[in-house]
This record gives structure tokens, C-alpha cells and sequence, in this order.
């Protein structure tokens, strides 16, 4: 540790504890990575706020010194979010996890940073209420708010962005600021709610956040349909959707995948381009919804469908897309998992699976095709073996042929996972001249560039 | 017109035709005021541009000659927001009037700013297609994104901001950006969408506009339900929310507010508190959500209860709501209406419309509450006579209180009308320190202040 990091060290002391401050080898190492392929890096220090005035504190000291901040959830991103490249400090918010208060006439929540979603549902089951993002790791809320999480529920109910209705923010000078208010709609102001989500903690540190919640809804259907092609099962969500049927989850799983959970799970699915389907709503509605959707999905030749009410039965159908990730990480032991993430106009979908799916075959490398078809959102996971650089550079090949083909059809390089610093070499082909304007934002609230630094935006490095 | 104003219209007249620039008095008025009670001021010249190049080159001309610039789509806004208190040029985007794209597949439209809600809705209709954003006026698309605008249908479909896929921005020094793409959703960069939706124009000129819309519903069900207390209505609709039944519209209209339409309408409902709601989805699911919604009502003292399905029978049973406004302006000629708009969390609404109400009974004016009650969002009406002070000085008053009322509850001093100059003076109180974080993103990107000047944030007067 070099003598600025030690006044640094020195100077969070003075208003932590002891044990809110480590420089520990193992607690900085923990903090070097997330969940990704990308490389990692140590903080100098990992410092444990206990409420928004420590981490105005620590934003103080930091700007004071122009030390870098990343602010850290439990480290469950996937394009290397929270790893410190230019070290400095990173604040765990793992000691601020409390749910603060359900507001349940105002189908509101109010929680710190470092709840996790599945410890929030566990709380608002209680209710009759849940919260209705739910990417695949068990994130916390904070990080989920800084990434713009979503996840398979997003066609019905929204990304994490439509969930927040106020943030407590700590900027980078210390000051605390709230985004929003406790409406369901305002026309006060900038929207500050929705820039400061997705920013992925280049703008300020999450200190509460305010959060949208819905009642359980009186039923629930899941169905499973097989189709003969990819081409088949995404016009057939095409239509559903235009015929204005409200689908609460639709999820594509291609053959390969398929194959990959009929040997993790001991199941014998047909390995055909296959649909998982949920539905939720009152039972009257809900059946004649799943009677119109049979009708579409024959329409498009759908070869096989089974559904399912039971609780128990419908777990145990979503299971195998659950299990998907895990599938293709246990199959292939000593790989790490590279997911492309774009997202594109639904009415290009059907095309761009296939051509990632070509592409995939192509590069022979072991991976599967997973998407969130009601929003136009697809994953190719690929398993590759980091420490071999001509399989990492087949790998990353394939994910700029992935993003330049979203990207000529007016879609984006990340739907849900965000930029961090995998997609940030495709933010000027995306943005183009709009980059400029996050530049100035960044700049305007962060001149130090302490806050994150480079994710997102690339700011040209201050001399110290 | 001073010297600098003439140097302006003619740097303006190299590059736009002669009758795309005005300085004619009469055509300088229709662009001083709107529909509020503020006062009229004169924009120096109007133009009317035909593509995003002229008004880039126009931003380019008031950029240079630090010229402030105004846009300006139908002049319906509530809070003086097109009015351009610092003279200068008025961008009319009238001519600017084309429907560019309707894309079925993906639900999306592409306009120009000046095409009105009504418009778009007469085009979509043959699609079986719809815009869901209703607010009281027939706005142009330009001016409903600037003011975030919202209307009866957002309990269910959202406000404005939330049907924005993307924009074209012409910025402060005639960059033109856009600020999304045609993807469901994405993590990459900045939510540029959501900043420039309600930024009222003081942050760039919307020259395209790419929008969400919907299937036409199946089924669409409109009830009319008479409560004794505000009180018993209100929470009511808590309870059909909080029961997930998903209403498309739900309005509440006060006694005096249904005495003004019985006299303008030559109806006879009984005027007492009454809701007006509207349900749509499929016709087995919404028979069950309309039992259990009467079972609801009941539970909370409704008094009567009438359902209509026929198209027209709907329409005259909304006629009632829809007429509301007219009905005062019609019974108070000679008079300008000035319409409150706080919006507090759902819990509160109750109490909030009960103290609008005594408030309103004090201060002796004309006036009623109506209510977009599943949103908490509720205006007072009241006619005043501008030329009297003490009637305008009673009026802001009153207005101020529900302001304030709202604030303490953690709500917002606009739910739909914006900002404009009418609740400039509320913003240090609604938005605390998170206003100087608007006031850097505003000089950030318009560092000479020439959008919309003193809109939104007031910033230092430059020196000229």
C-alpha cells in the first residue's frame, strides 16, 4: 500500500470502527471480482458502512483525496462491474440490510441497499405482496438498482428501473440527495429516479431505495411447448403478445440447451426449441387466456404443450430452465461462462437466434441459446476455458458479431446484464454522439472522477 | 425588435423559407401564452421548421447569438411552459405533423413532435392499435414528452415517459442525438429516455419520437359508482388495487364537481361523491374482476352502482368526467380556471382530497376536486377572475397549502401538469438538494441557458 492509500486507511478510522475497515488479503480478494470472465484487481482497502452518514463520510474522505470508490453488493455482476481496476476503496454494503417499512396500501417498500431480492420476498410473503425482479443470482437491491437489473418477469411487470420510486443517494462530494418521492407519478423535476438506476455507481452510492411491490396474484399457470424450429416458438410469442394476452414469463430454451438440462436433471425433454410459459391473473381470465394461447401456438406448429397449475408441478417444469446455467457450469468443469446479452426489436428476434446459434456452431464451442422472448432479450452461454487465449478470443469474437447484429437492428448490446466494462467498448457504436452527453452528466456530478471510475463512460484520467 | 433580434432573423432566413419565419404580431401572440391563468409574454419570431436539420441549425443561430428558444407544440400546457419570458425564439412543430412508422410487430410507432394523441389514435385504430396517454387537451407527442403528461389511463399503461423507446434530441448547440433505440429494455449507458422526457424543453428539441402502444383491448367494461364520504370512495379503489384487479381507469368527482355537470349535461346523478371507472382485458376474466369489484364497493358503503358495456352507453356514462372542465369554464364566463395537481402516496389520498375540499369551502371560489384516484394524483378547479388580485392572491394561497399538504406526505407538487413557472417555487422544497444536481445537468448541457430559460431550475442570468 502506497503512503496515499495509508492517510486514506487513517482517515476512514477516524469515524469507523475497527471492524468497518479491512485491508485483509482474503476481504480484499473477495472484492476483486464478480461473477464474470474478467479479469480481477484489488481494492486497497473494503471499508463496511452502517448507515448513509458513514458512506457520506467515506464519499468525503475519497473526494478529498481523489481515492476511487466502487460501491458492492454481494458481487453477482456479470461484465465486471464492481471489480476496482483502479483500486482505491470499495464500500460493502453487506451491514446495511435492513427492510425498513412495508407500506402496504401504498404497495410500497422501503429498504437499504443490501437486502437481497429472495430476503425481500421472504418478508413480503407475510403480506400477500412480492417484488417482481428476479435476475438469476440472488443480487442485492442496491446492485440491482445500479445495474437496471431484470430478469424472466419483465414482460409483464418491468425492469428494475419501473420498480424505483425514490433513492436515497450519497454523491460524490458526501452530499445526500433523494431522486424521487413516494407517488406513483410526478412531472417535478429531472428524472433523477431514472438516471441515477443503471448507473452502475459512476453518479453516487445507493443508500435506500423506495421500491414498487404487487400482491400475489389468485393464480398461477406454467406451460411447456415444443416447437419445431426457434423461428416457430418466437413468432408464436409474437403473437401472443399482439393479441394482447398478458404473459407474466415466456422463456426460450434452444435444443442444445434442452440436451445439456436432459442430462443435469435426469429429464427427457425432446430436444427441440422449446417455450416456458407462466401466466398469472384470476382463474376465470387466466383460462380463457391459456385456451387462446393453445390456439395461437398450433397456429405456428407447435408440436407438444403441457401445462401446469399445481405448485408443486409447476416448479418442477420451470426447474429445467432454472437450472440451465448451472447445467452447462456443472457439465463443464474448470470453464467460466461467458453470456452475450443483447437485446433487439421483437420483430428481429427470430433472426438474430438464429444467427447467434450459427455463429455458436460455427466457433465449436460448448453453449446454449436462453432467451427472454417477450422482451426480445437473448443470453448464448459459452463455456470457455479462460487461461486458453484462442478459445477467449473465439469467445469474444462471437460476442461483437452478436452485438454488431443487434446494434444494425436499432437494439442494444445489453438488456439486462449492463455495460461494466465488458460492453463498454460498444457504447460509442450505441450511443454515438449521446455518449458525449453521459460524459458531461458524469463529469457534472462527479469532476473528480472518482465514482466507479471508467465503467460506463471513459473519462480521461486526472492527473493526482 | 432590438438590433441582436434582427441580426437573428436574419442569420434564421439564410437557411428557412420566408414563411418559415415570423415576426408578424398576430402570429407572435398565438405563441405568448397557454392554457393556464399566467401571463402572456411576446417570442421576438416564430419558426415553423421541417426537419431535425432546421432546428439543429436554428439551435446552432441561438446557440451562437445566445438567443433563448422556446419549443412549442399546440400551447396546451397548464403551467406556462411554452410561455417565453425572455423573449426570443418560439420553434413551432407544426409542420413537423408525420406519423414515420407504424411497426406492428413490435408495438411501436415513430413520429414526428408535432402529431397530436387524437391523430396518432385515428391512424393506429385501423392497426386495432392504440396510444394510451389521454391527458385532457389534444397535445402534440413533442409537448407530452416534454411534460412527462399523463392522463385517466395510467393506473394501468403508465405516464408518458414510460411509452418513450427513444428520442431525437436536438441539443443546446445543435448536436442531434437520440436517447435510446427500438429494444424492450437495455442496461447500456445513461437513461437518456427518461431525462429528456419532462424536461420541459430546457434540455434539448424532441424532432422524432419513438412510442409504445397497445392491442386494442377484447372487452371494455365502465361503471359508475356513488359513495357517501370522499372517504369510503378512496379507499374503495385502495382495495381493488391492493386486490390486483387490473383497472384500466378509475376517477373520482366530487359533489359540487357533479352538480356543475348536471346543470352543464342536464343530467340527474345524485352529487355525492362518485367514482367513474373503466376495466378492460378479456371478457371471462373481467366478468370476474366486475363481481368482485361490486363486492369491494359494497364493503365500503357504496350507495349505487351502474355498469355499462355498449360502446355508446360507455361513452355517455364517461361524458360526465370528460366534461368536467368545460362544464366549469361554461358555467363562469369571463373567468380562467386554475387547476392544482398534487399527487401523494396512495395512502394518503383520502385525507389529502378531504383537506383540498375544506380548503376550497373556505376560501369561497368556485371549484371541485377531480381525482385520478388510482394514481393518488387529484386537481382542484377553482374559476378565478385574473384581473382581481385578491381572487388570484386567494387562489395561489389555496394552491400553495395542497402544495405544501402534499410535500409533508412525501408526495409531489405536480403529478401531471409539470413544472413550467407555475410550481418553479416549490422545487428547493420538493427536491431539497437533489435540485442542484438538475442544475448541474442543465448548465452541463446547455451552458449558455438558452433552452427554455428559468424553466425547471433557475439559473444565473448570463451576461450578453
Amino acid at each position: 500500500m502506497n503512503t496515499s492509500m495509508e492517510s486514506t486507511v487513517v482517515a476512514l478510522k477516524e469515524f469507523l470502527d475497527e471492524d468497518q475497515v479491512s485491508v485483509n488479503q482474503t476481504v480484499r480478494e473477495l472484492h476483486s471480482k464478480d461473477e464474470s470472465y474478467h479479469d480481477a484487481s484489488l481494492p486497497d482497502v473494503v471499508v463496511f458502512p452502517k448507515t448513509a452518514a458513514d458512506v457520506s463520510k467515506i464519499m468525503n474522505v475519497a473526494n478529498n483525496l481523489q481515492v476511487p470508490v466502487v460501491p458492492f453488493g454481494r458481487g453477482s455482476s456479470l461484465e465486471g462491474h464492481v471489480i476496482p481496476y483502479e483500486n482505491g476503496i470499495t464500500i460493502d454494503f453487506s451491514l446495511m440490510d435492513k427492510i425498513l417499512e412495508v407500506r402496504e396500501k401504498d404497495l410500497l417498500v422501503k429498504v437499504q441497499p443490501g437486502v437481497t431480492r429472495t430476503q425481500l420476498n421472504k418478508e413480503l410473503k407475510k403480506y400477500g405482496l412480492f417484488f417482481s425482479v428476479d435476475p438469476g443470482a440472488d443480487a442485492t437491491l442496491g446492485g440491482m438498482a445500479a445495474t437496471n437489473a431484470s430478469g424472466t418477469t419483465t414482460v409483464k411487470y418491468g425492469v428494475m428501473r419501473d420498480q424505483v420510486r425514490d433513492l436515497e443517494v450519497v454523491l460524490a462530494d458526501g452530499t445526500i440527495i433523494h431522486t424521487g418521492n413516494l407517488a406513483a407519478k410526478s412531472a417535478s423535476g429531472f428524472h433523477l429516479n431514472g438516471l441515477f438506476v443503471g448507473s452502475e455507481g459512476t453518479l453516487g452510492c445507493f443508500t435506500e431505495l423506495t421500491l414498487k411491490v404487487y400482491g400475489i396474484p389468485e393464480f398461477t399457470t406454467a406451460a411447456r411447448a415444443v416447437f419445431p424450429t426457434v423461428k416457430n416458438a418466437v413468432e408464436a410469442v409474437t403473437s401472443i403478445l399482439q393479441a394482447g394476452i398478458p404473459i407474466a414469463r415466456v422463456e426460450l430454451v434452444d435444443e442444445s440447451s434442452i440436451r445439456q438440462v436432459n442430462k443435469f436433471s435426469g429429464t427427457d425433454y425432446a430436444d427441440k426449441p422449446t417455450l416456458f410459459l407462466e401466466f398469472d391473473g384470476n382463474e376465470a381470465g387466466l383460462k380463457q387466456d391459456v385456451e387462446f394461447t393453445k390456439e395461437i401456438m398450433q397456429d405456428h406448429n407447435c408440436e407438444e404443450i403441457q401445462f401446469e397449475t399445481d405448485n408443486t408441478a409447476r416448479t418442477k417444469l420451470w426447474d429445467a430452465r432454472h437450472n440451465l446455467a448451472y447445467a452447462y457450469i456443472h457439465g463443464h468443469v474448470g470453464k467460466k461462462m461467458m453470456v452475450t446479452d443483447v437485446c433487439v426489436p421483437i420483430s428481429e428476434l427470430a433472426d438474430a437466434v438464429i444467427f447467434a446459434r450459427k455463429e455458436l456452431d460455427a466457433i465449436d464451442l460448448p453453449g446454449g441459446i436462453l432467451g427472454h422472448v417477450g422482451d426480445g432479450n437473448f443470453h448464448a452461454l459459452l463455456m470457455i476455458d479462460i487461461s486458453n487465449p484462442e478459445e477467449l478470443a473465439k469467445a469474444e469474437t462471437f460476442n461483437e458479431k452478436i452485438v454488431l447484429y443487434a446494434l444494425e437492428r436499432n437494439g442494444t448490446c445489453t438488456g439486462e446484464h449492463g455495460v461494466g466494462v465488458g460492453k463498454q467498448k460498444y457504447q460509442v457504436a450505441e450511443h454515438g454522439e449521446a455518449l458525449q452527453v453521459m460524459e458531461k452528466i458524469k463529469l457534472a456530478l462527479d469532476p473528480n472522477n472518482i465514482l466507479n471510475p471508467n465503467k460506463i463512460v471513459q473519462i480521461e484520467k486526472m492527473d493526482k
